[in-house]
C-alpha cells in the first residue's frame, strides 16, 4: 500500500474587494482542519488567491495585472508556503502567473512537504472568448487575459507514486487525461472556477453543470485508472455562482468523497496508489490495447474535417 | 430538425446450440416491433448471429471458422435484408468476417434503407486474450480469433447525417469517439457483449459493470457532442451471464433511453441530429480549443513511458 491522505480544500467565493491577505488566511484555516483530518497533501481551487476575474472586461493592461503573481511565493503567499512547512504538508494550488518576461498563464503547483515546488502546470485548454460579448449572460475572458500553456501535461514524482495536474476545462478533454495515464500517473489534481449557469444557454444550470463536472472527472479516472481529486471554487461571487461539488474519484472512477456545501469546506480520503495497478494491468494496459495507427487524427487535426459530400443519400 | 428514429434492438441471449435461421427470426420480430414504434434505423448488438464463441477455446481453425460469415448478405442473413427493405429501415449488426483471403475480423455494418451497404467498421480495440488462461474465471478469446481492424473509424453520410460505428470495448477507449468526432459524427451506434463478471477481478459484478458501461458512453457522448446508441447481447448464454443496459445517449451525454430486461427488447427514440451542433459550436468547438501541440504521446506512444526517477521524493 502507498497511502497519500488527501484533502480537496474547497473554497467559497472571493469578492472582487477581498484582499490576498484575507483569502490566504482561509486557506491557511482550511490547511489547518486538514492537518486535524491526518492529510499529508491539500489541494486548492484554481486561481485560489483572488475572485475569478475573467468574468470582468478590462481594456487596461495595469488593471488586469493587479490580478496576477509575479513570484511564488511572495509576501502574500508566505504564510500559507510557512504553515504548509510546520504542518510538513504537500500543497497544491492555483494563481494567475505573470512571468519575468511579461506572459500571462492560468497555473498551478505542486509544493512538496519541505516548501520545494516540485512541478508546475500552466493550463492549456482556455475556455470562453478574448473579446466582450453582449451575447452572453456573462463574460468568460480567459482567452483574453492568459496565453495557453507551455508545459504540456508533465507527470512527475512526489509522495512516493505519479502525480500531475490539469486545471477546470482540462477536466472535459479526454486528451488531458489520457496525456497524463501515458505517463503512468496515479494521481491528478485540479481546481475549478466553473459558472452555474452556461453563458450561452440558460436553460443548462448547476445541476446540469454538476453532472458535466462529475462524467468528465469519474470518465478521466476510470478510462485512466488514475485517482482524481477536483476542488472547486464555489458560491455567489458579487452576484455570479459558481458550482461547488469537488470530488475525490477513485481509479476505477467511483466518488469516494464529494463536498457537501458550497462554502469553505475539507473533504479527505485515504487512497491507496496501488489500487491504480489493477487497471493499469488488465482492461487498460494500454501497451496491449491501444491501437496508435487509427489515432493520427486525434494529433494531426485540430477542428473537424468531415467526409467528403460523394455518399450523400437522400 | 434532421430527425432520426433509431431503435436499439437489445438481443437476449443466443446459445451455442442456436441456429442463425432462429436467430435471424428474433432479429426479424424485433425488426417488426420498431418498425411499429416508427423506427427507420435498428441497431443490433455485435456477433449479433450467434453466441459470444470467443468465451470458447478451439485449436482447430475449422471449427472456429464455423462461426464466421464469409459473405454478407449470405443464406442465413437473406431474410433480415429483405425484410428491411420490405420496411424501408436502415440497419446496423455485427457478426464475424471471414475475408475471402482468410482474415479475421470482428465487424459490423451499416445497410441503408435501400439494401445498400454504406460502411463496414472492424473492431479496433480487441480485448482479453490468444492463449487458453488457467488464471481466468471464464476465457475472452478475441485477440485469438480476430485480427485488429484495419478500416479506422470512418465516419460517413447516410439518413441526412453523419454516423460512425464502433463495437464492445471500443466504447471504453477515448480515441475511439474523438477520432470519429473529429469526422464531426452525429450518431454512433454500436453492439456489446460484456461478461457480467471481471474475468480477473471477481467482486467486479454486473452493478459495476452496468456503471462503467453508462459511464464511458455517456462521456464519449459529451465530449464529442454526439448521439450514442448502444445496444447489448444481454442474459445467460450457457451458463455465462452477460449484462444488459441498453442505452440511447444524448449529444449532452444524458441517457434518453434505456432497456429493462436481459432479453429481446427494442427501445425507441426520435433523436435530432442538430442537437449536435449547440456542443460542438461553443464548448466542444475543437478548432478553437483544442491543443494539438501537447498531445503527441497519444498517437505516438502506445504504452506507458514513466518519468525518470531523478526527482523522486522520499
Amino acid at each position: 500500500m502507498r497511502l497519500v491522505t488527501v484533502a480537496a480544500a474547497q473554497m467559497g467565493p472571493i469578492q472582487k474587494a477581498d484582499g490576498r491577505g484575507q483569502t490566504v488566511e482561509r486557506m491557511i484555516a482550511l490547511m489547518d482542519q486538514a492537518k486535524a483530518a491526518g492529510a499529508d497533501f491539500i489541494v486548492y481551487p484554481e486561481l485560489a488567491l483572488t475572485t475569478f476575474f475573467p468574468r470582468h472586461y478590462m481594456e487596461d493592461q495595469a488593471e488586469v495585472d493587479t490580478w496576477f503573481e509575479a513570484d511564488m511565493p511572495n509576501a502574500a503567499t508566505a504564510p500559507l508556503f510557512a504553515r504548509a512547512r510546520e504542518h510538513a504538508m504537500a500543497m497544491s494550488f492555483g494563481y494567475a502567473e505573470l512571468t519575468a518576461d511579461g506572459r500571462h498563464f492560468n497555473t498551478s503547483i505542486h509544493v512538496d512537504a519541505s516548501g520545494e515546488i516540485v512541478s508546475k502546470y500552466r493550463k492549456v485548454h482556455l475556455p470562453g472568448h478574448s473579446e466582450f460579448d453582449p451575447e452572453r449572460t456573462h463574460q468568460h475572458l480567459e482567452k483574453r487575459y492568459f496565453e495557453p500553456g507551455d508545459l504540456g501535461f508533465p507527470v512527475y514524482r512526489t509522495l512516493n507514486g505519479l502525480f500531475g495536474m490539469c486545471i477546470c476545462n482540462d477536466r472535459r478533454w479526454p486528451e488531458t487525461y489520457r496525456v497524463m495515464g501515458l505517463q503512468g500517473v496515479e494521481m491528478i489534481t485540479l481546481g475549478y472556477n466553473t459558472p452555474s449557469v452556461n453563458s450561452q444557454k440558460a436553460a443548462e444550470g448547476a445541476e446540469d453543470r454538476l453532472f458535466h463536472n462529475r462524467l468528465v472527472l469519474q470518465s478521466g479516472a476510470y478510462q485512466n485508472s488514475t485517482w482524481v481529486v477536483a476542488v472547486a471554487k464555489a458560491g455567489n461571487e458579487d452576484g455570479h455562482p459558481l458550482i461547488a461539488g469537488s470530488l475525490i474519484v477513485d481509479p476505477d472512477g467511483k466518488v469516494v468523497a464529494e463536498a457537501k456545501s458550497e462554502d469553505d469546506e475539507v473533504i479527505v480520503h485515504g487512497c491507496d496508489l496501488d489500487a491504480c495497478t489493477f487497471g493499469k494491468e488488465t482492461i487498460f494496459d494500454f501497451a496491449r490495447h491501444r491501437r496508435t495507427e487509427h489515432y493520427a487524427r486525434i494529433c494531426e487535426q485540430t477542428g473537424i474535417v468531415e467526409p467528403p459530400e460523394t455518399r450523400q443519400q437522400d
